[in-house]
This record gives C-alpha cells, structure tokens and sequence, in this order.
C-alpha cells in the first residue's frame, strides 16, 4: 500500500479496483474483468458528496451469482439493485468492511459493517450508508460469515425456505446447488424441523460434504445423472413437497413430474440460466395444475426489515453447533475475478468469499 | 320413452347412456363417443347393490373441459374424480337431476339434487348419494345453474380468483377463455371488487359478450392476434397484477413476461394443453423468479365444504342483478356428444348445458 501525505494531514493510498471490461453474454470469464489501481484520500468529502457518507475499508466480498445478471448490458431500471454495473466505476455487491471515516451520524470510527453496495476495491466510498447492517462482533464468530450464514444468503435460506415452503416435520424436501452459499443452510434449518432432505451438487466431493458435514439424507451429482427423472424417483419414491430451487431449467423441469400434491417450489434462483442467450424450455409445468402445486419467486431485500428476527434464530444454532457453514476463501482482490467467474462453473465449495484485508 | 310393468309394480323403461367408444389421443370428436339404450327398473335395488342408493332422472348434465382428460387411457389412480372413464359404463360428470327412488335416509322422492357422479344418460343409479349436494330449488333461478355458477365452476371461479388471486381494488386482472363457464364469473367477481379487467375469448361474438354483458373494461380476440405479447402490453401497459389462467401453453408463456411484481397466476385449468400429445413449452419461467410471482394450481373438490358460504354471497349477487351468467343449452342426451366435444373447438358461448329432461 502506497501512502503519502499531502500536508493537510489528509492519507492520500492506493487503491486496487476491479472493472467490468465490456457487458458479458453467455458465460463470463476471468477477462471480463480486470484490475486497476487509483487513489483515494482516507477521508469523506467534506463537501456536498460527501454529506452523509461514510468511507470503509473492505474486509471480505462476496461472489454472488445475481452478480452475473448486472454484467449485462441494459437492464431494465425497474429494480436498481439488479442494473447493469456501469464500466466506469468498480462493481459492486455485497461485503464487510470498517468505517474508517464518517459523515453519518449513525456511524464512527472501526464499526464494522456489511451490506449490498460495497465496491469491488480497497476501500470505498458509501453516499448511502443507511443501507448498510451494523455488525456487533464477538470473536467466536467469523467476520465473513456476514457475506453468507449472517448476511443475505443466511436471509434468503430462512425466509425463502420458511416463508414460501411452509415445511412441517416429515416433509420431503431436495435442494439444488445445495452445498452452496445458500443450499447448505436450507438443508440444515430443514432437519432442524424434522423433514427428509435430499441434496445435488456438482461434484463428488460436494455429495459428500452434504452428507457428512449438512447432515442431508440423501445427495447425488446432478452431472453424473443421465437421466434427471430417475435420480429423483430414486431419491423420492413417494414424491417431493417441497423444492427448493436455486437452478431453474431442466432440473426445474424434472422436479415438476416428482412434486407431490400441494407441493411448494420456493423459487430462490435460477443460476442454470443465467448465462444462457435463450432460456431452457420447460414442458411439465402443467403440473402445478395438476398436483396444485404453489410455486413462488423471493426476492431478499424485501424481508431486510427482519434482519434481527433472523439473528435472534441463527446466532445460537451457530454458538451451539446446530448449523455450521463452510465458506470458500480466496485471499487477495485480485484473484476475485476468478472467484467471481469460478461460481458459474461450481468450482466454490461452499461460500464464495473474497477475502480483501486483514481484519 | 318405452315403459313396461312387470307386473310386480316396478316399471321398467328405456335409458339412453352415451358411452366412450375408445380411449382419445388428440382432439376428441363426436365419433369418439355412443349413443346407445338400455332399460331400467324405476326403483332402487332392494338388494345390497342398492343400499344407501338413490336413483336420479337427469335433468341437465354439464359439459367440463377436465372430462377430456377423462377420455385418456390409463390415467395415474391418485385421483379417482380424474381417472380414466370405463369404456363399459356411461360417461360421468357434474349433473342435476330428481330423486326418483330412495334408500337413503337423506334423500327422498322428489328431492333435486347436483353432483360430480352424474351418468351421462336418462337414469342413474348414484350408490353412494352422500357426495350430492341438495337443491333449495326456487322460481327465480334456472335449474341448469346448478351446473354452472351455482355449481362447481362457479365455486371454482370463486374460491380460485379469491384464494390464488388475493385481489384488491385497482388490481389489473387478465382472464383467458373469459367467456366460459368459469370465466364469465371471474370477470364479474373482478369488477365488483374494482378491479381492472380484460378477457381474451375465441370469437368477435364472445369479445361483444365480455364487454358488453360481462362488464369487462377490454377484451380481445386471441385468434386475431398474431403477437399475444403484444395484445397484452397493449391491454395491460404497466403490466398484469392477477392472471386467471384457464388456457396454459403459449398464452401462458406470453403473461409471464406481462406479469408485475408479486403478481398472482391462478392456475385453474389448460385446456390448450388437454388435447396435445406433448405439452407446449414455457421459455419465460425465470418471470416467476425475477418478479416474485405466486404461481398456484387449484382443485375444487378440495373446497366443496365452503359451498354454502359461496351460495350466501353469490346467490343474493344473481338476485339483485349484479352477476349474470350465460349458457349455451343444447337440448337432448343425444346432442351431448357434439356439446361436449364442441368444448375444445369452442363451440360454446357461455357455458355449455345438455338438457336430457323437461323438468
């Protein structure tokens, strides 16, 4: 880090950036990104744009598949937090970093914090920071947990998996992408309550950490199954009430003919799609007619407002080992690209996390 | 009608049933179905095949789009109602008629009655009556209702469009196959709560019906529209709140991307898909995802013990003139198979009624 101080005891440093190159079509690569370094004084603005602001120090980023869909051109405005990133400043996603300065009277100094727009960089510059979640950290927990188990992924787990799939003890429940940031936990909040779970991931090594360490029943590699419709007949002989899907497409598709009656789909994600000019078709949804199937889409930062609800439920099975989660650390923003592209092809085993500073 | 005693005061006379002449793939047509007569004794059995029986003359017997399922060969046995129909009996579905004979404590001579078990033919012997509901019959409301808005489509609009829909004032509400036997009434329903709403029907003379006698605010022609995308951004330009699905396939397909946030798709039939080998497929599912819809099919049979609180609110409805309902009555048991069959073709304006008896 370069430092320099230009007289007015204001720390003028570098600061490592991360650009998008051009709008992605199809699957993003590591060249889609790139790094860049400029300079930043370690001071809010003390005029108008900076009123209100806070200046953080990133800690850890997060790599979230929504992240993809922000990488392409002209997205329609209706939901900003889902835009398009501009190419002439850093992307941005979730994190957790340390107020290092602040105009804000709700923030000083060393709090720590997490939140949705922090920029892939060093440091950042928050206009806004009533967005951002106030971390009371205690030393048995990891600061990065804010990225997943503690932040939106642990969010969207909860209440998409409560809210939308209304399990009861002894339901059949099968999670996709289920070792990842999200899936790991909707597993583990599904035995708590008694259900039966089945898990696919993508490599053998995934399976079994879902069996060993998520305490899932059953699990399969979804790229080892010929023939979707099988594995789950395997797996559910007698059918499935509630799916928890963050893939979408075919897997979707085969769901439908294994949902019992008034099954629930809770619609978390689609990432099979993401990446694709032309969605893939899906022929069986004449099942939700059939079976009165209620399927439903989530979105997180709708149910922001009950944050510490979700807290008040986490932090003890965390602090008691009833849930415990696995994150995927890579270390040093410039590898974040690869980290970021890596989600796409399942190469994370667990929480993709970018770990930026030294805490 | 031939009748002849034997002697020993039981009066056997002539029955005309319609059978199936063989499992359908495809569009039904009139071939596919018999007419043929057999006779009957004008009594219930005295033995054990008439315990607890009652014997119906049918007065009307209703046409249903789910009876084209029924004509399928090896149907999955988890719903009986929907199983396939027996080449070696009548056909069955929802009906009204008189009690003529009774072995049932609940049920006496001259009682009318609607039910889901009716044969399609002159006389039906209905083993286990408990399943028929009583008609308090009055002057002022046609008999046929019974299989229409005071039966079980008219149930299913209700109960469907407030259940699944969760409508509320101002909600843009879009209605396929408006003109039917269910449609007609969700447009009704709609209106009276100040919603705004469009149909979509098969015909100029069933677009005049949705507006001028349903109260419809817009409706189009969905044969005369090359573009269904486009019809509905033009209906709906800030898109759809509530979408009363009666067709699925490709209309289906074209409300997802005109749904808005947290719009609510009642799915309570697909009759487009009812007749094709293979289903049509969906390309715009991830709508359900990015836009947090509720998707979610319905069954009526699920909802026959709410049938008096339908009765107390839409009975005073067709009384005062608020609701209206249009049939198409076709007059004999031996233009049934036609009416029936006519269903797929749309055929029918309003709901499509056989009339088997002068009552």
């Amino acid at each position: 880090m370069d430092s320099t101080d230009h007289g007015g005891g204001e720390e003028v440093i570098s600061n490592k950036q991360v650009f998008l190159a051009d709008y992605v079509s199809g699957f993003p690569e590591e060249s889609n990104l790139y790094l860049t370094t400029s300079s930043i004084k370690l001071k809010v603005p003390e005029d108008q744009s900076g009123k209100d602001a806070v200046l953080l120090k990133n800690l850890y980023l997060s790599c979230d598949p929504f992240m993809r869909g922000r990488m392409q051109r002209d997205l329609p405005p209706d939901r900003p937090e889902l835009s398009s990133y501009s190419l002439g400043s850093p992307i941005v996603g979730f994190g957790v970093g340390r107020v290092v300065d602040s105009r804000h009277s709700d923030f000083k100094k060393g709090d720590l914090v997490w939140g949705s727009t922090i920029g892939w960089e060093e440091y950042s510059l928050i206009p806004n920071p009533e967005d951002l979640f106030k971390i009371n950290h205690t030393d048995d927990i990891p600061l990065s947990y804010y990225t997943g188990i503690l932040g939106m992924p642990g969010m969207t787990a909860y209440f998409c998996f409560f809210d939308i799939g209304s399990p009861k003890e002894g339901d059949r429940v099968y999670v996709s992408a289920a070792s990842g940031a999200i899936g790991q936990l909707v597993g583990q909040f599904a035995k708590l309550i008694g259900c039966y779970v089945v898990g696919s991931a993508g490599s053998k090594e995934k399976v079994e950490l879902l069996k060993t360490k998520f305490g899932y029943d059953d699990a399969f590699n979804y790229k080892e199954e010929h023939d979707l419709d099988a594995a789950l007949k395997r797996c559910f002989p007698e059918g499935i009430d509630i799916y928890f899907d963050n893939v979408g497409g075919k897997m979707l598709d085969a769901v439908l003919v294994n949902m019992r009656l008034h099954g629930r789909i809770a619609v978390c994600g689609m990432i099979s799609q993401y990446n694709l000019e032309q969605p893939e078709s899906v022929q069986n949804l004449s099942a939700v007619f059939y079976k009165q199937i209620r399927m439903e889409g989530f979105a997180v930062y709708e149910h922001y407002h009950r944050y510490s609800k979700f807290l008040d439920f986490v932090l003890p099975c965390i602090k008691e080992g009833k849930i415990v989660y696995v994150e995927d650390i890579t270390e040093g923003l410039e590898r974040g690209p690869a980290a970021l592209v890596g989600l796409f092809s399942g190469r994370n085993v667990g929480k993709q996390v970018v770990k930026v500073a030294q805490e």
